[in-house]
């Protein structure tokens, strides 16, 4: 019933600190894709862009950009869903094509922030965050680093090991980069430069975070048949917050996304030959790659130690060389994504980063901390196959929803250390180390809570029970132990009245 | 070859303003349209907001709203169009059920702006203007109040006869808001107070402006029949600016969405029984009847006159009360036109407020000033219509859309007023009164120019010759005669050397 729908061109910019306004980099990158379209009449534009208003002072920037790029006159919407902004508006586009309303559509997505103040960005990019996380002082970086060392917890990774793959998906993804000509990152950063680099927040360091940057990308869809059919879109959030989630170490938005976009398309995962995934942090290369269905979960680690996903692998990830090596202006990722797979289908690469299959690629958008995820499924128009009726995905996730249950539970006086990162890039406001961590309590919820500062640096350990109480509107853990008694002691010789409400009281 | 798309539920929020918090407004809209549609299961949703960032300090709203309103899980992707936001996030969730993919959407469009200082949020409401119009300090209402004096000269209406259409649409509207719960303003302003009411942009008056609130609206989407089916939808834009636009009294983007509503449900203007039109300034309520096709070029304003758009008119406009009476949360406006639409179908409104025929409603939103517009056609499913073969539309507008011309102009010495307003409610850094104009130049062009402090407060005429100083990088323009053989003479008189760069050699 529905129209099929077609890339009929795609355009981008240069990923960088770009000295051109959003509006520059985002015309020329439509025009790159107008021009390869050869020009075919725009029915509609689609823009997104996840933060104009705050990076760049604009509030009306579909109207701006249509008149900018001489199209004023032709419809023009803004999508937004945070970082996976590039692909939904290429999947708002897409349904606007598949109706049959519209027969060409022009889709670009941009950001730019180099031009601000690190903290200033800094503090932009964090407004995606849940707000009480937000509150603790929690970055991108910082959930990631919970959410890493809950991988390695969960998965059985030594320390060393963990530092070998997060290592080796940083080198792998650097080195497709060296190839990619609108990549950030134009080195190769091996083993030395990756252990060299300073702690972001633990145990994630400088080279897996994926860097700023600006930049544009731009495809125009079609109902009229080129190369290149989009053969599956899926779209699915999670909860804002990290600490409602069933999961720390699989994003069932990237699940259930998945599995609809199998669906619409027919394929399941052993059919996609190369895959662009929202690397943001290099252990979210790994979770993507397990909940896409390429690799059993825990085994994205193995799969990417045995060489499978490098460019000659089984299964190339990355091989424009991610967010890692292109950088990442949050509302063009997404776009940037399905454009390098259109590049590496048709085979306008570097030589060197041609891959054997390119008839099926596959991209994963991010939205935030996985709060809304996007995954698109583009194919060969020439691929022959043939598709049994009562077709059935072989692909069965379990997808268990997060849900911000919104009862406030008394969190009692004790929990179990679920995960923990310390941030060494703070925010405004505070001052590093800061550490975080999220705390299994009674019931099954977590709650998250800060060390506090007054007690020397610890080690922590997931799993290890710890001491909760209540500071200003604010949780604290404690870690019992050595510590706990230095302070009990110190307490008791300062003879001090106790503080106000037994932590037993203590509610959120 | 599309699905059909039909109304399967709406809700609203009282715009007012309000304790609660966005998401607080939206879910409970939401919800309301849930009901309504008597919990269809929802396989996306779609939000509407304008500036989060900035009003809310929120850069994930999308996944927010969703986890907030207990759907985690399901796709949720914010669009956004400035002041059109409402009715362009329903467009985009039209095309996904068209499409075929998706059966059920959740559609919710809010604001909430009226917990900040009001300078603040003049100053984020302000970000959809141009930007160089914006740097004279030009606001929504200095541009209407430009529109208002130019429509007033093309068309011919004395002084007197203008504000007295304009105290009749204001009274028209909010006399139908006090029959609306959801309408901010509760009370009818009639004449006097009209009168009494300071000066807001010449000649715009406070009642002329449609109310800052917060509000938010919410309709399901569906591919299943129900009594009001979605006929046509239409989308356009125009030049940012006002000095390129190629009409002062026709919003070209009024009129290419118009024609596209209209192909798509074909169906000519006389066959609209009744329109809620986006008077977010009395004489925009005016231009969208004339522009939607009900009346001729300048001849709105004697339908108003005579009564047909009131609501035992041929063609009731604003029944609802219009953005006037209910006020005007940027993003939600639009989509509120459209539920307006869909009570008063259902006659699910006041007594006094139902009409004879509403069978078939037409909504018009307008993305900043005009930039961005919509219009949404609404039909009863079972209405009996037979549409011959080779349907063409009798609606045949003339559209012009303006352009940026890129190339700057030498702007020359001198130019003729086009029109102006004078500000009394100034954005910061300016101070009243205020006077700005567009200025015709050589080539067709137009610039906008300030009026110096320095120069006595002057009458102003549209069609008279005046002088372009340039000052910084800022146009000025005097109206010679009088005044400037005086300034002449105190210079003389002073004996100061001239400024330097004649006039002749200035280039904007």
């Amino acid at each position: 019933m529905s129209s099929d729908v077609y890339v009929a061109g795609v355009g981008m910019s240069p990923f960088k600190k770009s000295t051109q306004s959003l509006q520059e980099l985002m015309a020329d990158a439509g025009k790159k894709a107008i021009e390869s379209a050869q020009h075919l009449p725009i029915d509609s534009i689609y823009i997104g862009a996840m933060n104009v208003e705050e990076f760049v002072g604009e509030a009306n920037f579909a109207a701006l950009l249509a008149d900018y790029m001489g199209l004023s006159g032709v419809p023009s919407s803004r999508v937004e869903t945070a970082c996976s902004t590039g692909a939904t508006v290429f999947e708002s586009a897409f349904y606007a094509v598949a109706s049959g309303y519209m027969r060409n559509v022009l889709v670009i997505a941009g950001e730019k922030m180099s031009h601000l103040p690190k903290l200033t960005t800094a503090r932009i990019l964090a407004e995606v965050i849940d707000r009480e996380e937000r509150r603790y002082g929690a970055t991108m970086s910082a959930l990631a680093g919970m959410i890493t060392h809950r991988y390695q917890k969960e998965f059985g990774l030594s320390d060393k090991r963990l530092k070998n793959v997060l290592a080796r998906i940083v080198e792998k993804n650097s080195a497709n980069g060296t190839l990619n000509p609108y990549a950030r990152t134009k080195r190769t950063i091996a083993r030395p430069a990756y252990e060299k680099a300073r702690l972001i927040a633990t145990p994630l360091r400088l080279f897996d975070c994926s860097p700023n940057a600006d930049g544009a990308a731009a495809v125009v869809l079609s109902c009229e048949r080129t190369p290149i059919r989009v053969s599956g879109v899926g779209h699915a959030t999670d909860s804002m917050a990290l600490r409602h989630r069933a999961s720390l170490t699989s994003f069932s938005s990237t699940r259930a996304s998945a599995l609809k976009a199998y669906v619409m398309a027919q394929l399941n995962p052993r059919d996609i030959q190369f895959a662009e995934v929202h690397d943001a942090f290099s252990i979210f290369e790994i979770i993507g790659t397990e909940d896409l269905g390429f690799f059993e979960p825990g085994q994205g680690w193995r799969a990417l130690e045995e060489g499978l996903t490098t460019l000659d692998g089984r299964l190339p990830i990355n091989p424009s060389g991610g967010l890692l090596a292109r950088g990442h202006p949050s509302g063009a990722s997404g776009l940037a994504q399905i454009v390098e797979i259109v590049f590496t289908m048709l085979g306008e690469v570097d030589g060197r980063r041609k891959i054997k299959r390119a008839d099926v690629g596959l991209a994963q958008s991010a939205g935030a901390l996985a709060n809304n995820n996007v995954v698109t499924i583009l194919e060969r128009s020439d691929r022959r196959r043939v598709v049994a009726s009562g077709w059935q995905p072989e692909y069965k996730p379990v997808i268990q929803v997060g849900t911000s249950n919104g009862v406030p539970q008394p969190i009692g006086d004790s929990g179990v250390l679920e995960t923990y990162t310390t941030l060494y890039a703070t925010p405004e406001g505070f001052s590093p180390p800061h550490t975080l961590a999220l705390v299994g309590i009674k019931g099954g919820d977590m709650v998250l809570a800060r060390y506090p500062k007054y007690l020397e640096k610890d080690r922590f350990k997931i799993g290890q029970p710890v001491v909760l109480k209540k500071r200003g509107n604010s949780i604290l853990f404690e870690t019992g132990g050595f510590l706990q008694n230095m302070k009990n002691k110190v307490k008791n010789l300062l003879k001090r009245k106790p503080a106000k409400g037994s932590p037993s009281e203590i509610e959120v």
